[in-house]
């Protein structure tokens, strides 16, 4: 597979990680997961990311999902592989796995500890130096890591750095950083820029010049055809489509809780044997299930209408 | 103005507080608020919330808004104020001042250096103690405060301190608490519920058992009929003219930025004179401004097609 | 008085704020602790720190101990205030008052939610802004207000803001910035630097390049010794002085804890009346007071043994 | 070797990880610094700690160490491995392997995002459950790791879970809490209480009831005997002892940069080859490191005087 450049575009999806109920990893819904996400219009996947539960796999379960899901995409499009680790020993050893099983790049969130915009440079220098010609996804996600970075600092990064191709922009809110980085002068080199979020402002995304998205709402195919119709200037179309899985996508969207629905959707849909999260996470209650039920049933009918 | 008790249900609206260009503020413009927000059903005001850019106001301002809003509220629905504040004495003071002025309570979010279960318990009943006999709103809002309060302490909270009248729920996510807090057992006495979370998640906590609405959307009208509509067991109905709203409602719930999409909005429906934030507070791009008229246009198209 | 200027130095007492058991300010105890801290050398006062509980009293409060401080001081020594506070509207008001009382200057930390350099920056600049020809001292506590400060960002505060004219250093560890900030080209103009921690780390902190302290150990003549032999070369004898002190020093040191230790002390001096906290701010068991009764003894001895 | 108990006692060194220049490594220096720690009187090692910098080694690279380690120490005093990872899996893989190779336990400490009291109690019963027979330290670490156990919730896990055998206490302030879980009727059966902080606090520590440390001060010989002279209620002259180390003890308790005078006192003393730390991790200034020389010549002059 070739590498990851900042030509990216279209919607990387971040990739759930099947289990068993027991807890095993569940490595023949890895198949069908690819597959229906390359059938949905997926033009790359990212794994191993947050919400692949990447920090509760071992090192070696880590390289056999990775190996499946790459075996199974068979070129047809670049996968990511997330890498964040509180060390660069631990960086380093996963990324010249992944990458010799035919990752096109990989991803690195910061670790909570950094704060300023030299402490946030310098981590970046170093992942890189470490990464060495290895493409980079920088992501960007304060809700969750706790680390703010300014667009003065991404642009830092990505004029010094040339393997850092692709932002991950995750913001909340995020749409002016992307408009400032946009902006004539701010950066020295082309940049893909995919947004996270679970879709939850991809119109807007798209009119502030965003590439595309890369996460991870279980109706994949929205996002696909938000991204298209944008690309094709069709935006009433486009938010449309996206009003009407907007329900849905907002009840995803709950931090910690969202990866459990994201995964009962996916299992109703068929696509994953169990809608099963490694230990620690919590199975959902029945009431929580009949909600994403009634919310299916409406969207159903919603996208009815549309047609 | 009677107080505020445990039958409190509906929507609370948090009040923003209305600004001159210059910082200054806008005491007309809290007159023309009060109006509006009981003509579209409020059953009840909260002012100086996080929303009501409380701890931009030094006390004799404070004094002055809630003064100016109760007397033209003059009784009709119960007002809550907001005396959240790093000591007792200022909480005291504070609280003693609005409630000679006619507040039915007091709002109190906890400081956060709160950690363990006992510290938010000692906390709460402090401030309990130094409120006496006025009656509070308790604040779960841990997105903001960084407090995490498991049911088990909002029990512990409502079962020991008989004024504590009210949980503004604002966690996120937040509806298993409503439903464990609801649960046979948990609760020794009756206690109002209201949700925030700019009333995105309202038709599904209505149906978990809350009691309506304290939060601060520009379409206040949207919370109304969905507690409404709920309360008449109209819940597809109630759906619709959610999911109407939801675009924009989605697109205010931005952190920070929220608060500027909501004046601006406010403003644009006439309701407040500028759409001004004090400093610190920046002011909407054009490109926001646009995204935001766009939404509206879009939301009362969807309106129209719903009657 | 005149202003606080950069030219700063020796040592400047963070005040406590003496209380009655009863939670009301001990007035009187103000007049005494004034002669006790100007008698051990103090060549400047500093009122309403977060030592000084300043986030409990009233603003009415605030302006009492202020005025009675100021009084009693008579212009013999420079008084800063801390005016830290949620808003600008707040910082304005104290300031205003407490300037027309007599202070010197005043003293603004930042508030928690700033992260990145432009945030710092910009606050700062508001604050300047706010406070007009007002002299400020820049407070840099990030182990209290989880904001992190780089050299490169006091340096712009200072270049740019002229009235920026002290820095309370209490980076942890923060030797190296002293360092840093103290090379050649990194400050455009003269800097007073007072550094804080208890003292912790006065002797190399001297060493360093600082001008002294402001911070609040129960032995203010230990700091006054220390700045004042660093100041005749007398490296030696300092260092002795401090080591007597450590072991108390350290004691007092403790994150919360520390400041009850530091008023059981100054009580059990003949300071302050109480050594009692206002709310919430739990009174010393009888084992820490006798672990600081056994301290002081030690220290006595110590003390003894070096003349 | 026999497994760790509720017995363990003495002193417990946190084992540097000496490394290589190049961030090699330095598997020789392990022979040589574990000679030394058993020379000084340790009663036990704790290895990949979080000043052990385990979180920069990879998996192999850590077993490496430790069976190098465990191998040197021939069984003649207890080996505990530090196991924290974000998930139950890494934990249970590098908890089996050091448990082969020959240690007596494992030490966890809670990941940052715990909150409430029954988010930390059921973390240690899905640890507990994971690890099985496998007996275990509880690391209390709030500075580092934002999680704040009270005493309740320490009782709680240490009376539900039997393999719990140890608390590494290392709140700031702490004292109290040592009192509390002593105290009659908190806990239902024993519980070795090892004392962090780098030993900081030990006499105290000792008198409130701890049974030693566990801790990494570049001077082990002061912790062994002040614990040793706790035991013979020799106080005096163990506060004399720890007097003395005090100032260097302070310099190296300086977060983030602790470790870095930790090993450059411990190459200093010709335990471990080099000073190095793996990145991210800067070298100290030639300014730091003179300070430390000068703190250890001060030091070694007062054993003399105390002798």
């Amino acid at each position: 597979m070739s590498a990851l450049t900042t030509a990216a575009r279209g919607v990387f999806v971040i990739a759930v990680t099947p289990f068993h109920p027991d807890g095993r990893i569940d490595i023949e819904s890895c198949d069908r997961m690819v597959d229906f996400y390359l059938e949905t219009g997926a033009t790359g996947l990212t794994v191993l990311g947050m919400m692949g539960e990447a920090p509760k796999l071992t090192i070696s379960e880590s390289c056999d999902v990775v190996a499946r899901i790459l075996k199974r995409v068979g070129g047809r499009v670049p996968v990511v592989v997330g890498v964040s680790a509180p060390g660069f020993a631990q960086i380093d050893t996963l990324t010249r796995a992944v990458m010799d099983l035919g990752a096109a790049g990989v991803m690195v969130a910061p670790p909570g500890s950094l704060r300023t915009d030299d402490q946030i440079v310098n981590y970046y220098t170093q992942v890189a130096d470490t990464l060495g010609e290895v493409p980079f996804v920088l992501q960007d996600f304060p809700l969750v890591t706790g680390v703010q970075m300014s667009p003065k600092v991404i642009a830092r990064i990505v004029n010094d750095l040339p393997t850092c191709v692709c932002l991950k922009h995750e913001d909340w809110p995020g749409l002016e950083k992307i408009s400032v980085l946009r902006a004539e002068g701010m950066l020295k080199r082309p940049l893909s820029i995919l947004c996270g979020n679970g879709g939850l402002f991809l119109p807007e995304e798209m009119g502030r010049g965003a590439d595309g998205a890369m996460t991870g709402f279980a109706y994949p195919e929205m996002m696909v055809q938000v991204v298209d119709l944008y690309s094709k200037d069709d935006m009433t179309r486009a938010q449309d489509i996206f009003d009407a899985y907007l329900p849905l996508a907002r009840f995803e969207q709950q931090p910690g809780l969202g990866l459990a629905i994201r995964k009962y959707t996916l299992a109703r849909r068929g696509v994953i044997a169990h809608d099963s999260l490694r230990r620690p996470g919590a199975p959902l209650t029945e009431r929580t299930r009949a909600e994403v039920d009634q919310l299916i049933a409406r969207q159903e009918k919603r996208l009815k209408e549309l047609n």
